[in-house]
């Protein structure tokens, strides 16, 4: 919601774009646990049901905020049930509009790193798109995805979705290293590719090199469908 | 919205407070311009529209992210419309909120700054509570209120709502004064009575006195309705 008021530029009120915002979390099963077969409900099923209620309230454009969701197991599944009932929803994809934003602002990078949930990663979600796109996607080791990412992400004690978006100095460092370990690996982008890690890394460069938020992306492409004239850069 | 989040102590996305966030605000005319009388139209009846499309999606406590929108001309006809269709909704009042809980939290505090929009200290809205529960309400002279206040939010190239949420030195500056300029006149602690403040003072204490942030209080109240058991603090 910030990122879409962030990117108006405007006099007043009034003139921001008209959206709402669903967070009924209790409602959708874990993206990850779903793909990795430890979820039996898939909750693709559930964002449909959400983004139908948007509709009724005349909503014509949405994404989901949630890199993992974008998998095609959930992704296609909420896509096929909006078009088996005839909802007319323009529903962005988190996942092409940032190959497509990084094609378009970073023409000459080739290697992009990608830092994301357990999930994203054994979906292929964004190696396939960067493939698709003529680009390399840049993955940690195994064991920086579970000790570190995910440990980031996830971990009880200090990890970013259990301390409720105040992010702990450890998640930060955390979040800091796996930049360092994929730029190390050849990234000249990283792509932040869990709604989480923009908290814990906000600038849209760290030590030199430029940091992708999808999320920041998708708010964009919003407010440039709607009021291109208001885009604030 | 991220103050709910903020507010809320949990081990995963599922066991968050399930919230929508409406900002339909080409919807909803300017609340300070109505109560000086140059908007026809009283915004109340356009919150009323939205809070009874919150309650058929199942929303059964809301606040409107709006100090001005308080002021009685304009939260009571809200109020009236939800009880004449027989909507049943808590409507909790952000103001009423905010004194009660600096009763509680600073009890031997007595005189509280107030800083706002216009249509705040036309309304009497702050002052009127304060006094109600035995407080003093320490409000800008009109100069600062003009020339200070009014213009960190306001101001075309440099205001706070003109800058889409991303706060300008400029804006900053106005805000830091407006805080001195109201300690100076005795305030023991200030509440930032403009959803757009607490961006350009994100403190909880500034320069040695406490900052009270509405929305915050608001959030906590959500978050302690439905999980006193996962309150942050």
């Amino acid at each position: 919601a910030g990122k879409i008021i962030a990117m108006t530029r405007t006099g007043c009120d009034q003139e921001h774009l008209s959206f709402v915002l669903f967070s009924m979390p209790g409602d959708i099963s874990d993206r990850s646990a779903y793909l990795r077969g430890d979820a039996v409900k898939n909750p693709g099923y559930a964002i449909a049901g959400q983004l139908e209620k948007m509709s009724e309230l005349g909503v014509t454009s949405a994404v989901i905020a949630c890199n993992t969701a974008h998998a095609s197991p959930i992704f296609d599944t909420a896509l096929g049930v909006l078009k088996d009932k005839g909802i007319k929803l323009q529903l962005l994809h988190l996942v092409n509009e940032t190959v497509e934003h990084i094609r378009h602002v970073l023409p000459a990078i080739q290697k992009i790193g990608v830092l994301g949930t357990q999930g994203t990663y054994r979906s292929g979600l964004y190696g396939e798109a960067l493939a698709a796109a003529g680009l390399q996607a840049v993955l940690p080791s195994h064991a920086i995805r579970e000790e570190v990412v995910h440990a980031a992400i996830y971990a009880p004690a200090y990890g970013i979705k259990t301390s409720g978006g105040v992010v702990t100095e450890k998640a930060r460092e955390l979040a800091h290293s796996a930049v360092r370990h994929v730029r190390e690996q050849g990234a000249q982008a990283i792509i932040l590719a869990c709604t989480e890690l923009p908290l814990a890394i906000a600038e849209e460069q760290f030590e030199g090199i430029p940091i992708i938020d999808p999320a920041r992306i998708a708010a964009r492409k919003l407010v440039k469908l709607y009021y291109p004239d208001r885009l604030a850069e």
